[in-house]
Parts: C-alpha cells; sequence; structure tokens
C-alpha cells in the first residue's frame, strides 16, 4: 500500500510541527504501507521571500522569482527528512528536477506535464520515506517552476495518480469539507465523503479547503483524497471520491457556498444585434476583470437586458468600461456593489426535481429577494443583497436537512 | 573578455547591498565584457538554517543538510537576477544542476570533479550576466552538495578556470591582502600582488582573506584572482597571481602572520625506537585533533624530544591523550597553553640566504626566546611565547621593510 501525505504551511510551522508531520508518517511506515509526503514552506515563508523580490521590483522577473520562492519548500523537506532520520527511518528528500516533476514554463502558474515513477518508485523500494516539496516544478530546460498558491496540493495527487498510490491524504488546518461555512452556520456539519464533481463546485465557490486544480487531477486519475487537519486531533477528515450510486440516493444537496464579495452590473436595454456582449466582455478581459456570473434575459421589444456579477473590488473599473460601451449603444448601465452569491451544491439534484423551487422558496419565506440565477448540472447559484446573505445559507442549510443533530457532539 | 566575480555574504546581506552587486557587474558588461557573478548566502542566513536543523537533530543528516544550507545561496542568486534584470540587463540564475557543477558525495565537504562549459558559455552567448549560488555542486546521482565554509571562493575559481576566465574577482570585507594583521601592526600595507604560493602559505596560517583550496584551484589553472572589498570605496586590492620575476628580485618577505591560540606539547626522553611517534600522532588523530607544526629534534643518548602544537581549545585533550602514550614508555609530557607562532613568508627567501638568521636576531634583540622553529621553502615559523606575539610582528615588519611609508596615504 503506498499513501501520499500533503501538509500545509501551518501544518510545518516550526520545528515542533515538523517533527510531528515526521511522527504521522512514521505512523503508517510502521504499519507496513509506503509514504511520500509533500510539504509546503513553512508558514509566512513565502510571503517574506516574496516580499525580498519586491523590495528590489514591481514585477520581479518570473523565472527567477521561482527560483526565489522555490527555497521555501526545500527548506521543508531537509528539515523532515532530518527529524525522520533522526527518529530511526530512512527518509529522503527528492526535488523536482531529481523525480522528473515536468511542468510548462509558464512561471508562477505552471502546470505538471508528467512525472516519472522511476526515481521515486527506487528509493521507496530501499526502503525510504519520500519527502517532495510541494508547489515545483522542472521546465524542460531544467529551470524550477512552481505550479501557484495552493500547488503543492497539486504535487500530491500527481504523485499519487503517478505512482497509482491508494489514497492522497491533505492535511490542512480544517478537519474536512463542510456543509457551509462554520462561521456563518453554526449548524454546519462535516461531510464524511463528498464527490469530486461537488467538491469542485464547492471549492471555486468558495470553500477553500482545496486547490481546484487538485480536485480536477484527482478526477482524472481516479485518486481518493482525504481532507483531514494536522492540529486538531485525530478527526475521520472528508474522503474526495468518486460519485457513487448510494451516495447519490441519499443527499441531494452536499453544501452550501457563499460568497458576499459580488458586485452586479446590469446593462438593460441592449439592442438585440450579435456582437454587443462580446464586446463588452472582451474589453473586461483585456482589463484582466474577471466575470463571475453571466445572465442575459430572452429578447423582448428588440432589446435584451445582461446582468454580470464581479468581484467588488473590481465593481468600479469594470462600470467605468461597461458605461462606455452601453451608452455607446444607447443602453442603461447600472451597478450594484453589496451582493452576496449563495449557492447549493450536490449530484442529488441531477435525480430529484423540485430542488430549484425548494431554493426559491426558502429564500422567500425569509423575505428574501432573488435578484439573479444562475444554475450548472449540480448547483443553483442566486444572487441577493448582501445583508441577507447569512440569513439565506442558515435557511437553506436547515431546510436542505444539512443541519447536524446535536452541534456539540461534533464540535 | 570575462570575468568572474564572487561576493560574500557581507556583500550581498540585504537588497540594498545586492542592488550594489548588481551595478558593478553591469559596470563589466557596459565595458563589454562578460560577466558570472557567484554569491554567497545573505550573511546570518547559513546559520539561520543550521540552527534549524540542529533544533532537530545533534548531527542532522549530511545529504538533507546540504539540501537545506543551499537555499541560503539559491535566494541571494534571484534576488541579483531580479536585480539585474529591474535594471534592464539581461540576467539568469543557473543552479549546480543546471550548470553541471559535478563534485563527489562528500556532502558537507564535497569536491568540485567537473565543471561543464556548455550552459554557461550558451547564457552568456545570450548576452545574459550569469548568477551562480556559490559553495554548491551536484553528484553523479543528482543530489545536491555544498564545498564547505567558504566554498563560493572555490566555486568562482573553478568556474573562471572552467570557462577559461581572464580574471576572477573575490569581492570580500578587507580591500585586499596585507602584509600582516593592520590589527596588530598598524604600518600593514596592502600588497599589490602576491604569488599563489605566498598565498598559500599565508591563508594556512591565518590571513582568512581566501580560503584555501580556491587558491590550489587557482593555481593549477593560473587563474588571476583579485581580492577587493565591496565596501570600502573603490581600492585596487590585490592580485593573487603566478610568481614573476621581477617580483621576485624586489620583495624577499611578503608578509607576516600570526596566531595566538597555539598550545605545545613537549614529549621528552622518547626512546629512540621506531613507531613511538607515529602511536601519538595516530592517537591524536582519531580523536580529531589537527596537529600543527611538528619537531623532532635529533637523538642523543638513545633518547628523543618530541615537539609539536595544537590549537589552544584542543591542549588539554591532545596533552591527556599524550601524557598515556608517554607515560607508558617512560617519556616525560609537558603542555603549555600560552604560545604563539609568528611566521614570515616570501618566496624571495629561496634566492636569498640569511633570512632565517635575521629573523632570529630580530626577535632575540627585542629579548624573545624562541621555543619552536619550522621552516618550509617560502616560510620560517618560530612559536614563542603568546605575550610577545604583537611586539615580534612589529619588530619583524619594521626589520624586513615592509612598513608603509606613510600610514595615512594607505589608510
Amino acid at each position: 500500500m503506498l499513501v501520499v501525505q500533503k501538509y500545509g504551511g501551518t501544518s510545518v510551522r516550526d520545528v515542533q510541527r515538523i517533527q510531528n508531520v515526521a511522527r504521522r508518517a512514521i505512523d503508517y511506515k510502521k504499519r507496513g504501507t509506503d509514504v511520500i509526503v509533500v510539504v509546503s514552506a513553512m508558514s509566512g515563508e513565502t510571503d517574506r521571500l516574496l516580499s525580498l523580490a519586491q523590495n528590489i521590483a514591481k514585477f520581479p522577473d518570473l523565472r527567477e522569482t521561482d527560483v526565489l520562492i522555490s527555497t521555501g519548500e526545500q527548506v521543508t523537506s531537509a528539515l523532515l527528512a532530518i527529524s525522520l532520520i533522526e527518529m530511526g527511518y530512512k527518509a529522503i528528500s527528492l526535488l523536482a528536477d531529481q523525480i522528473r516533476i515536468i511542468s510548462d514554463s509558464t512561471y508562477g502558474f505552471a502546470r505538471i506535464a508528467s512525472i516519472e515513477e522511476k526515481a521515486v518508485r527506487a528509493k521507496l523500494d530501499e526502503g525510504n520515506i519520500i519527502i517532495v516539496p510541494g508547489f515545483q516544478g522542472v521546465d524542460e530546460s531544467g529551470s524550477i517552476t512552481t505550479l501557484g498558491r495552493g500547488g503543492s496540493d497539486t504535487t500530491a495527487v500527481a504523485l499519487a495518480a503517478g505512482l497509482k498510490a491508494d489514497l492522497c491524504e491533505i492535511y490542512t488546518d480544517v478537519d474536512g469539507v463542510y456543509t457551509t461555512d462554520p462561521n456563518i452556520c453554526e449548524k454546519a456539519r462535516r461531510l464524511d465523503r463528498i464527490s469530486y464533481e461537488e467538491m469542485l463546485e464547492m471549492a471555486s465557490l468558495g470553500a477553500k479547503v482545496l486547490q481546484i486544480r487538485s480536485v480536477e487531477l484527482a478526477q482524472k486519475y481516479n485518486v481518493p483524497i482525504l481532507v483531514k487537519s494536522s492540529l486538531i486531533g485525530e478527526g475521520r477528515g472528508t474522503l474526495v471520491c468518486k460519485e457513487e450510486r448510494d451516495m447519490m440516493e441519499k443527499v441531494v444537496i452536499s453544501g452550501i457556498t457563499y460568497n458576499k464579495n459580488e458586485a452586479k452590473i446590469t446593462v438593460s436595454r441592449v439592442p438585440d444585434k450579435p456582437g454587443i456582449a462580446s464586446k463588452i466582455f472582451t474589453a473586461l478581459s483585456e482589463a484582466s476583470i474577471v466575470v463571475d456570473m453571466i445572465v442575459q434575459n430572452v429578447s423582448h421589444d428588440g432589446f435584451n437586458d445582461i446582468t454580470f456579477t464581479v468581484v467588488k473590488t473590481d465593481a468600479r473599473k469594470a462600470f467605468t468600461i461597461t458605461k462606455a460601451i452601453g451608452e455607446s449603444i444607447g443602453a442603461k448601465v447600472a451597478v450594484d456593489e453589496d451582493m452576496a452569491k449563495v449557492s447549493i451544491v450536490g449530484i442529488g439534484m441531477r435525480s430529484h426535481s423540485g430542488v430549484a423551487s425548494k431554493m426559491f422558496s426558502v429564500l422567500a419565506a425569509e423575505g428574501i429577494n432573488i435578484q439573479l440565477i444562475s444554475t450548472s448540472e449540480i448547483k443553483i447559484s442566486c444572487v441577493i443583497e448582501s445583508k441577507y446573505g447569512e440569513l439565506a445559507v442558515r435557511a437553506l442549510h436547515t431546510n436542505f436537512g444539512l443541519d447536524a443533530e446535536d452541534v456539540t457532539e461534533e464540535a
């Protein structure tokens, strides 16, 4: 059996925690399981290194920034190997170029192209616990690359896929994936299991437990991921895995996500001619504004309404750009900066009708007006006034049967 | 023309100094000279990393310690490259595995076996200033190695040799090699030139300007080294180069070195039988005690006297070991912990007789008793009582004509 474990920055914050990580790896080794440990930089280290670079240049060279920040994970790797060896176990750190974690050359946001099994397998077979610095690769020319924030999750899943591991454990500072944000809804409940698809919708909607790319990769290679806390005792965590039939039958909705940093821009009385929407969204894209939801109403008497959302901090900029284009074609443009998006996610809704109408009824019963609706196969999102956001989450959580039966038991 | 520059830890202590280093490299580039810059870790960084490891293990695994501490130079390299690029120049950092600085696998004290020219040459030809982290290599298996403290000098000289550079500049916190320690003798004078051989004798005797291995390497490949300060203005520094005829004719003595941390151990009335000396020095070596001078007097009436010196901190341990062996064969063992060694170094003494006798006369005139004498081809060392050490240096400096003519002019 082979397990890949990944520990985030807070789990390796200091020497004591690194030694705790060593003990967890040893627990597996003692039971005869091979272990690969992927580590992040000690918390704060990546920021410290980046600030050095930013003292020199506002936009430091990307290739050299990767050479710089990749040292963070390298330091943790060496310290963990030293800890394991000191505890009497065989261990070796292998860097991206030694394993051959080959990526493209998009420094700062590189994507893994391939992982060679040979070097790691050989060292495993010699009885070593393998330690790999997360978040980094090497391109064809041999230059160091990094995979972007959270890239260590991707390293772990990619290694698990490449070495056909039985399980990929992601240790983080929460003890699993919750039905919704426990800070908003005290009845939030840890999920024992969630499907890749649901996790993807949850992650992209703001449940920042796993890097989205790592979930995509896990889904592609069918790597089961166990999300656990390395700090809060020995919780069971949440298993992110393939959708299973009996899972689907039981639960309609797996979770509720919530994002209150939304702004809504409405372009009304848009002449119903091809190319107008394209013009607006091309201009926004060129200004590096990420547009989230886009809704266009059915045209009536030759005019359309187009509404879209952006993150609040981009609202003013997006409004100015949209206004210029909108007014040039005689449309009216309005912005509302105090919006929240509430979404329900669940594979079960595929086979259950009436989920959407139930959501709308629950919100209506609380007197919450829905401004915008958008749906995907396993998700329904509603944009509402920001002030109702938390109320909406709690009401939906209860009405979709997600509430924990006894809060103290789960806490 | 190609110049290799090396900057020590204090020269890259912070972002401002790293930017100063960038400007020095650019000065050459502007004049059409290709530049390779070798950098150390920012001062204090190697110790910070080592202390992390030592919090985990008293003797941290050597391979992993190299993975750990090599990040120090990597960080400086990236920051220097970022600085150069920000200033509008093409620059690229190349790590040991990218260049192929191949070393043996003696982690912590590896020796460079070979350096490939190809990768560096290709990047130079594209107009880049090349930055190389000093002090590290990669072994045949691809593992990171380090070359031991001061190894960055060796990296610089090895690169200069491998790429047939015209000059290797070593920037440090002193502005060159002095005739003696300016802290002891205010008339000490910076040397414009010194031969490799003299430098080797000076370095091993305590003039800690250049790592001894780098001088040996420079001598082997005939790489001229210019030792300069990166801090004290634009001094001319000292050129360490091949012995030249006219140089030899002018100066008899190039410098005087001084080491006050010596202890002397005397074993008297040693039976004149083979194997006794071997027994003593094998035991000392097994206890990791480094013996400096060894003097054995001509045997008289079947007995010898053996005297040797060790560093003061090893004196007690060495005495205990030697006493046990000495007394088992009926010899007497004594220790004196307050010794200093004063040496005069100069290629000129090869062709000048009377240098030794002059040294002894100068010391005698000051009332200094010589306890031990040892000579090599270009060096004469005398062990004297510690309290006379500084007086001896000053007297020799004056009498061998080394005094600066006008101290203020040189300061």
